[in-house]
């Protein structure tokens, strides 16, 4: 199948930066159906123009985008639209990314890899660099908003193959990261962080 | 009664910053109960260092901080606690500042004031930059989550002379905009933007 044999594959607990053309779409594919991806998205011409979670709540009036939403920037753009989602449609947009402050609480080694580490690192690597770690869009990541406005965290409900689909709408720069967490469950109740599949299409 | 001789007046859809020195307080004051205050921090040594609501969340695991409560910062250190709150403890971490781009999308003039403008204009009256405009604490903003996930915007519930106090935990800056979303209710159902009160201790 075409599409087997283009995939790239995100290794486990590592990120990576994209260049996608305006019109270019990435799949991004739970193999395993346990792991979050934490995903940024900025201008291709200007980094100080992002994703933002709160400008996109705002602008759907929902906390979690769907099939059909546009998802918009600091700057009310759309950059990103999501065009398929086969898992059960269950995002995050509430929480940071890991970070090596995060995994000192959790009392790591602060050398433990972060979704935070990932963004800068991927993108230093095709040269480019945040002046700041936005919001992440969690993909496949189980979290809700309890009765009393408590932020519930549950192992993913994504299943093995599930993909979602972000379409640039204008050059655009995506950072994928599967997520390092294995000290809890968010990434699986076996906590451990897989491989994540990835084309561009 | 010296808290009133004390209190100052944030003018209706303007801004101030104020420097807070570790344990300093400041009230905000909803003189008339109807006020959303976006409000900002910012660790007076390093800009670059702010008040970051998608680490709240995850510290607290509640989407709304509540009396007791610290506010962490995008290195997850406590940079304020709420440690009052006379109003019903309704306020807002999910939505962008209003913005010059949103009030165009609502038809206004493209010279209508806003929080993100208010909080870069407040900054650089005191010599300062803010690198981004970070998602802000909307306090006394009515904000809820539904049962399928949608942002459920309402009038605010604070009764006038209402105040929410938060303390500083490291020297920080902190800024307060009075909304002048005059388009929705957001500041009640008059759509009329009012002053607010602080005062700090």
């Amino acid at each position: 199948m075409e599409s087997d044999v283009r995939m790239e594959i995100l290794p486990a607990r590592f990120g990576v930066a994209l260049r996608l053309a305006a019109g270019q779409s990435v799949d991004i594919v739970n193999i395993h159906g346990t792991q979050a991806v934490d995903t940024w998205a900025f201008n291709d011409a200007d980094m100080n123009e992002f994703l933002s979670l709160e400008h996109t709540r705002s602008r759907l009036s929902r906390v979690i985008p769907q099939v059909g939403d546009g998802l918009y920037t600091t700057r009310r753009r759309v950059i990103l639209s999501m065009t398929a989602d086969t898992s059960p449609g269950i995002h995050d947009t509430l929480l940071c990314a890991c970070s090596p402050e995060l995994y000192r609480e959790l009392g790591c080694d602060p050398t433990h890899r972060s979704c935070e580490g990932n963004l800068h690192e991927a993108l230093g690597k095709i040269g480019l660099t945040a002046f700041c770690t936005p919001a992440p869009l969690n993909l496949f990541m189980n979290v809700s908003v309890g009765a009393n406005s408590e932020v519930i965290r549950d192992v993913p409900k994504a299943k093995p193959g599930d993909l979602v689909t972000l379409r640039a709408e204008i050059d655009a720069i995506v950072v994928l990261s599967a997520c390092p967490q294995d000290v809890t469950p968010i990434n699986g109740a076996d906590c451990t962080p897989r491989d994540i599949g990835y084309l561009i299409v």
